[in-house]
């Protein structure tokens, strides 16, 4: 049963400074600090809007210290009592974030795949269930664990460029995206897209992502921020209480099950990275990439 | 498990002229009669199907005796072997029902709040799981609980015309759809469409409620009647047996879920509703209603 | 939970030749036989992609035979590691598959019901599961059973003919499709759709069919065999066992519905099934369609 009334239980404060997946040297000042290494925050204490502008070059990948930032900075604003809303944009070109980053999931120890499964799951938890208002100003391509942030954002706007491109390609990589990673795209686009997608790990140009609802509206690159703010102050127009009840009522289902599974879920990643044949492929992939590059 | 023949169990007969609900005064006959206070039932036994006409002025608000009455004539109708289908309809011009009476939520003792969310609950699960085919032709704007009567209904068809709206809005008005509500809706507009409507509280004009499915069909206002009758015919060709066990097969969960629930779902909303920010934020509600009137 | 890894729990392998559903007389070859009585096998071992080609006259409905042979020919496929894939075609003019054999539920032994009922589930179970890219070239009408065979495979290509239909249309013969059929549905074209056209049993012109997503796609009938070829080539790009973890990860939760539920399942549809009523009405429909023949 879903009451109204009852928030997901996700909630726990970050501990702050004594976590053990935090990497040792990331400050933990008291202070509220709206910029650091890979995450640039900014508050305008006036319309109580914050922008969260990735800036981890090449790409922006979901690194074990991206993600630990990104959630110290989420959970900041979210107790911050002046900030009502979230937008996530790029500060690189052409890319939004490439998603989970496969170095952190290539030759290292069991503990270290435990420690990064555990702060993708985090992020998710704490984006997903967020009490603020998110929404994501999807300004290059997107794929696997970038566009997950995106889906779990309340609201996506994407450049119309048919360059950039947005989807859960897992399957491509040759491994397979989580249950959560499904649940979530399932309550974005249903379940028929969902399973042809996830089977095909195929990757969409924004034009195609728009028509079948991925992305819910498209703006030419330089009305993007202008957008974004429109459509926040639109959600924002909404008493906080009422709307923040409704968004858990609608995602509670999908939070908790992996509350439940979480440690679970965190043994079947280490036991399907850990494959030689998984590993193999990932090898083949991250040399590909740089291949590409040179 | 929903195996087929197994019809939901919130059929127990309304124990009639005894129920502790059942506001003094109201006529217990037991003769069939088709007219009473707040609707106008109107029963045609050559093709088995009847209308029932909302008259209660000024704009159709579900009060506690509006749904006491829909519960004991809808139960009427549904016991009547004669009749096969309900067209609900409005005698009201321009609107189709206003939704809950705010004025039953405001001020009002514990055991009141009781006693009509009691109502409310009641005439969905009739409404929801009835053995007759249930048209809505909606003829005027159709917000709150007057979206959630034409949502219950088997199809949905709509005066085609900008000024008319419909839409889950208790958002707006700082309250929450109950998680039946959001079921129900969920299950005629999916997941993504119901989770941005219901946090925005959003009303849609009719053709943009029919782009997204909220509505099956619209037409111009004088053939509204012609078109409910036509596509009754066309659902009550089939055979009915077969017919009432496939809508209780697709309903079912659904309804099961209130009725495990239902109890705590009268105190939630008894709690929700007695907040003071809440009765505060509805009597404000009032006041630019009246407003607006005068 | 469904945590990726787990592969539903129906690939349990046919108990060959002593299965006490096989009707006497079937050869229990242990070579591999890519030709039998009804179903054309042909296996391309290049490619990996095998036709199963339905041949049983008049109408490929589905019976007892019909499905034994199903069963097995796909078990055979499943367990053959050059083969990745099938496309299902007709090997009859304007038919895809009529559904389900009426005179399989007409006049015979509870007994009969039992084995009958089990064989379609076993189908089911095998198809909507199957580890091998499915690929459903509806080349003619598609009703019922038909119907649900096309909507197990990954994905679904149709003559652009509106004289060929598809549909769950057993409403109309006054039977109920079971849930798991139910289940399938709602997964390829939502709740509402399913709801709606379960309720109304009904058939769909190809064009439709493809408007809702009932069908992925719509070809002339000259070019589905060289369509289905490409797009299994697509599916096939694909790692196999990341496409196949994904594809059980999705259908899990409704695979395991019936296997929880299966005798019960049985139950049911023997005792609606041996009703007076429902055998008049299947007696009714028989005799029908033998005045349409003549």
């Amino acid at each position: 049963s879903v009451p109204p009334g009852v928030l997901p239980l996700c909630h726990r404060p970050l501990a702050w400074g004594r976590a053990p997946r935090q990497p040792p040297g990331l400050p933990c000042t008291p202070s509220r600090a709206f910029s650091n290494n890979k995450i640039l925050v900014e508050l305008d204490e006036s319309s109580g809007v914050a922008t969260m502008k990735f800036k981890s070059p090449p790409v922006n990948s979901l690194s074990l210290d991206f993600l630990t930032e990104f959630c110290i900075s989420l959970e900041k604003l979210e107790n911050d009592r002046t900030c009502r809303g979230v937008i996530f944009a790029s500060a690189i070109p052409k890319i939004f974030s490439s998603g989970l980053d496969i170095t952190e999931m290539c030759g290292k120890s069991t503990e270290h795949y435990a420690e990064f499964w555990r702060a993708v799951q985090e992020m998710w938890l704490r984006l997903y269930s967020s009490n603020m208002v998110t929404i994501a100003a999807v300004n290059g391509s997107s794929p696997a664990g970038g566009c997950l942030v995106a889906l779990s954002c309340d609201y996506r706007i994407m450049v119309d460029n048919p360059k950039f491109s947005i989807g859960l390609n897992e399957a491509q990589l040759g491994i397979v995206a989580p249950f959560w990673f499904k649940d979530t795209f399932v309550n974005v686009v249903g379940h028929r897209v969902a399973e042809r997608c996830l089977q095909l790990g195929s990757l969409h140009p924004a034009p195609e992502a728009h028509k079948f609802g991925l992305v819910d509206e498209l703006v030419p690159e330089e009305k993007l921020q202008e957008k974004a703010a429109a459509v926040m102050a639109q959600w924002l127009a909404l008493p906080d209480h009422a709307r923040q009840l409704t968004k858990s009522m609608m995602r509670k289902a999908v939070l908790d099950r992996l509350v439940a599974h979480r440690e679970e879920d965190i043994q079947n990643f280490i036991s399907f990275i850990s494959k030689e044949s998984i590993q193999k492929s990932l090898r083949r992939y991250m040399e590909m990439l740089k291949k590409k590059k040179s």
